[in-house]
């Protein structure tokens, strides 16, 4: 008899919610009740699951006694609101908002061994996309790599922004292109055909949010001593798929070989040939896979090492990696 | 009476050469005669200059004995073969190219000193945009910051590649919103919703030539002693203008107001308020300024300066700083 758990998902109409239904049924994991959960607005909607329609409940009045083990994926207001009781019933939570206070965040690959020291009901979260993505490719090259700082460029797909990123990019474009007058209506500016800067909310000082609780997740997860994080986050004219170049200083002269090996034999990623490159479109989306390309030393410093990442912000930035922390939750701990 | 010069502009109906017969015309550069030169396919077409039309002559026959100065703007196949030529004829030469041995590349806010030791014909470059617009920001930093490395992703719009690039674009846009399929034809994959992580001829190492020219030309501008330089040049689904997102290793914590003055108050560089950010579309393109933003103090390192630019890569990038070169030297040396 193998065990199986009482789930609720929340945010279960959202795009990261979606997929990751989707993945709990692709990957077998092993659900009693499954619970959908939304806001007043998507209750009631249906979603498949394991060739059933399921009803979409609201999150208000859910009491999180009946799981054993709660996704948190309708973002931070959901999470601010609504987590704490759910941890008061006894319920472990997988968030993947980044705003709950001793929430440890995890990527199985890099630190499933940071959980040997918690108890239940466990509070864990899912970094933000391109801190899973950059610890996942990072983790296997700790060992040979004295990593000092890490520098990134995000470029973000609008999917970030949900649904209503996806349409904003695609509205703009067709006006666009059908010269009629550009209206910005989610953003504050034109997307289409153009990069912006920043996403999200800013603090004073300059940082994104976003850019600080990627940074901060990073470190957390990785667990290098004293490794420096500068990462600026732009938003791309891309529906889906984000694309990393990252730039990695470390303390001695690379073995680039060594590198691309460490990486070869690393599950969940794939590197693609010298002389190619990933793309976010053309490769990753849709993919479970992270895919790095570009992987070089610096032009002026051997000790530097320069790769790019592809990979789909719904899959293993969030809802891949919020499914395989579960994995690794009811495996081992609940 | 004010001297005047006959100049030759070599590849006059691309992108970059048509923006600088606008240039000249616009800025009153003193033309004496004005040969605007192209291949055997463009030659016969007609150019606007001060009111008339001037037509555009095949480069090949060209008897650069008839003017002091030359611009060569029609790629590195045309500078290699006819360059040389120009040179031996007595002309003075601001390439476009990067391709020619001995050239000084020139950004006269950060290296008009340079020429001092120089004589005539002059043999003087204009960098790669991306080089020239990190030049000219970096500049008048380096008195105040001792620079030990440069970090940079530049998000390259697609008039890198000439019309051709532009009209790819609008073509794989379109036919992705209409549903159909795509045939990529002057790249190799998909640009439309997607980044490119390589633009252009690539090196053994992994480094494209792009940014190994961007990286010397870089280096010798601000002259900087020591100074690395990182780059990954990608190509992004924009139509002009280039989004540079920057940082910068420095020796000591910055003073983030004194970096702010020091900008505000360069002639050719537009610092925008912090909290906003400028773009490459809204506010770069067809402007001669040099958009500067997102300016902060690194997350993890006071010492660490980070922004953003956003810049015409066909103005300030390319044409404009070809013409301010040739300014400089009529006004001290020709």
């Amino acid at each position: 008899m193998s065990k199986s758990f009482d789930i609720a998902v929340v945010g279960a109409t959202g795009t990261v919610g979606e997929t990751l239904v989707q993945l709990l049924e692709e990957r077998e994991f092993p659900v009693g009740n499954l619970y959908l959960l939304a806001g007043n607005a998507s209750a009631g909607q249906a979603v498949a699951f394991r060739g059933k329609n399921l009803r979409v409940r609201e999150l208000a009045g859910f009491d999180f006694a009946q799981v054993q083990l709660a996704f948190f994926a309708a973002g931070e207001a959901a999470s601010r609101e609504h987590a704490p009781r759910a941890q008061a019933a006894g319920c472990s939570l997988i968030d993947l908002s980044g705003v709950l206070a001793g929430a440890l965040p995890v990527v199985p690959e890099a630190n499933a061994a940071n959980l040997a020291g918690l108890s239940a009901p466990y509070l864990l979260s899912s970094p933000a996309p391109v801190a899973t993505a950059l610890a996942a490719v990072l983790a296997p090259l700790r060992s040979k790599l004295a990593m000092h700082k890490v520098t990134v460029l995000a470029a973000l797909a609008v999917s970030q922004l949900g649904r209503d990123g996806v349409a904003e990019l695609a509205r703009q474009t067709t006006e666009l292109l059908n010269m009629r007058p550009l209206e910005p209506q989610l953003l504050d500016r034109q997307i289409a055909f153009n990069l912006l800067a920043q996403t999200g909310a800013m603090e004073e000082g300059g940082h994104a949010v976003l850019e600080r609780r990627a940074a901060r997740e990073l470190k957390a997860v990785l667990g290098v001593d004293g490794l420096k994080v500068a990462i600026t986050c732009a938003l791309a004219p891309v529906f889906f798929g984000d694309s990393l170049a990252v730039s990695v200083d470390t303390a001695a002269p690379l073995n680039i070989d060594e590198v691309a090996r460490l990486l070869d034999r690393q599950a969940g990623i794939e590197l693609v040939e010298a002389g190619d490159y990933p793309t976010a479109v053309g490769d990753a989306v849709g993919q479970d896979e992270l895919y790095v390309g570009r992987l070089r030393a610096g032009l002026d410093d051997p000790a530097e090492l320069n790769l790019w990442i592809a990979s789909d912000n719904a899959r293993k930035g969030s809802a891949l990696n919020a499914v395989q922390i579960g994995e690794l939750l009811i495996k081992h701990y609940l």
